[in-house]
């Protein structure tokens, strides 16, 4: 199977969670693409009744284009469901997003669903997280200093630049701040430490929030679901 | 005396903190309207050497017309002291800002600063927080839940719109949500809980900032300093 068609069987897999008369998140990225494409069918074929927010304009669009029907975050009560990709999974179901840059969006959506399912694919289950950048959207006031702030506490800074050298800027014209860890030894730890940093809008953990996890591999999409 | 009068001899008298070869941070409001007079006046007749950043765009603009030297806050090193004023500041030099809008910008500002000193009058002295409704700066996105949240944490949450009935919108777009809580018993639990809440930007607990205050008086500006 090639890697597209190993995220769509996922995808598909995933959709399975989504029932008539749900509240769905619809979250963000190329695995989420497919996702969206099988809810539409549904939606079209089997008249699946659904009504969802979504984390990014794009996902809204594509939805909105394949009749699902959408709708504003702040319009829905809470959400049944929100299905997300994920940059980094631990076995905890402790995870790290924000590689596109929508992690503000995507916690926020992800914190008024009653259940959050990710899909990905095998290469983001880690044992300790931490190799993938942890991303922080921060406020371009006062960014130098928080920089430096952040230096000065080991944690490896660098602002995220586009492939054409500008500044990455997010939906809300915030920077884009990758912390360059290696390892998060205590992921809780440096949350909380990060939540206490006026200038960071938001940070890539995603904590005590995953409930069910579907991994795309060779041999067939796999679910493993966390018991809490 | 008028109000007037009281904040202008008070500014006057915080001005006197200033010295040669200062980095200083400014901050906005009518009292501090008096002290960029101050040191603009300082700057042309006593040839005092400044270099400045500011909370809002409003001071940058009025000290730059004075001919103080102003500079973006990420191209100043630390900066020496930063003057502003305040809603409320209680026995332990802990306060609330925020009633203008600016409170991000403001905590910033405060935070990289070696020294806090704060202008008031006497009605901004008060034995507990809280009577002064607390400033949120908050995402739009998702804002309905989080006043939701907010409202069943029993925090009063009061969207602030103008006195045209329109939302207020701060420098970066977001809204302003007031918690009218009328004593704040434990400020540092509070904001140890506020700054957890995705979707809060900032909220207006200045905690463990402020060194110094002047309180205008019509016996005359008192300056009451903290022992650290």
């Amino acid at each position: 199977m090639t890697q597209s068609e190993l995220k769509q069987t996922a995808a598909i897999k995933a959709a399975d969670a989504v029932h008539n008369d749900m509240t769905i998140g619809l979250g963000t990225g190329s695995t989420v693409y497919y996702l969206v494409e099988e809810l539409g069918r549904r939606v079209q074929e089997d008249k699946l009744q659904i009504d969802c927010a979504s984390t990014s304009k794009r996902t809204f669009e594509q939805a909105q284009q394949l009749g699902i029907r959408m709708h504003p975050l702040s319009e829905m009560q809470t959400l049944d469901l929100t299905i997300d990709g994920a940059d980094e999974i631990d076995a905890h179901f402790q995870g790290i997003k924000g590689g596109g840059a929508a992690l503000t969006y995507e916690k926020i959506v992800a914190l008024n669903s009653k259940h959050n399912l990710w899909i990905v694919d095998q290469t983001k289950l880690v044992s300790q997280l931490g190799a993938f950048p942890l991303p922080l959207e921060v406020n371009p006031f006062g960014c130098q200093q928080l920089i430096d702030r952040l230096t000065q506490e080991g944690l490896h800074p660098k602002l995220r630049y586009t492939q054409q050298k500008k500044l990455v800027k997010t939906d809300m014209n915030n920077y884009i701040v990758d912390l360059h860890l290696e390892q998060i030894k205590h992921p809780h730890l440096l949350a909380d430490w990060l939540d206490h940093q006026s200038g960071i809008i938001e940070h890539g953990l995603f904590l005590d929030l995953v409930n069910e996890v579907v991994v795309g591999q060779a041999s067939g999409p796999k679910v493993i679901a966390e018991i809490r």
